[in-house]
């Protein structure tokens, strides 16, 4: 069931056995294509909000892998429905997963989805030659 | 006038000489307190857009280190203004610098920022053995 949502890197990818090393789209090494750039940006997109960043920082961190939602919750200044609809958009994207048990939803993290963007935003080996290239002359303006 | 916004990931870090492996927060190592969440948060935000993630893809992967904004806007079905404001978006993240020479605005990457990030996306040494946890038993359900 979550293995659909661990693809939406790339329909060539292998979400099972690849860290990301090898087959992804490096978002430093060649210019994106429309439909990874689309699959990237909702992942990226789930990650942007302080809130969804602290319970995926909460559920990943957690020494025994998993988190009760009753463990999360009080952490929080927000009623249930909201903390539960932003857990919802972390594990659409693909970087948590949940498991019903009585009572309580239980989260653990999809490590795999953050091993991968952590590969796309990784600059391509011998790339720092590259780096800051105009770090020390002087700036000419700021426009945009 | 660019390093103001590469500090946006920690007031404690020193953006020009640490590359995020010792001083920055990591996401997956211990719970992200609100102020570290609220400025992770907003450059994944903008990362979160599809055009503004093929923007950097173009801008970080030129071989030259800068690319003109004229040679960027033909890749878009898009107009200027609605381009510039996406550049803008990633300026203002600290994901890229620009330089106004003559008509035109050059745009160069700033790994130290997607450095950062990979960084702090990164699971801490020894991570490995709690990978996947429950990934072989049974799912009860996966109610959020």
């Amino acid at each position: 069931m979550s293995k659909q949502e661990l693809v939406v890197l790339g329909q060539d990818c292998d979400a099972d056995t690849d860290t990301g090393d090898g087959c992804c789209p490096a978002l430093l090494d060649a210019p994106l294509d429309e439909a990874q750039a689309a699959d990237l940006a909702k992942v990226f997109k789930a990650l942007g909000d302080p809130v969804r960043l602290r319970l995926l920082s909460m559920i990943a961190s957690r020494a025994g892998g998993e988190v009760c939602v009753c463990d999360l919750t009080p952490a929080f200044d927000l009623a249930q429905p909201t903390i539960s609809h932003h857990l919802k958009l972390l594990k659409q994207a693909g970087l948590i997963d949940s498991e019903r048990r009585g009572t309580w939803v239980y989260y653990r993290p999809l490590p795999q989805m953050t091993d991968r963007l952590a590969a796309v935003l990784t600059r391509p080996a011998g790339a720092s030659a590259a780096e800051s290239p105009s770090a020390e002359s002087p700036s000419a303006g700021s426009g945009s």
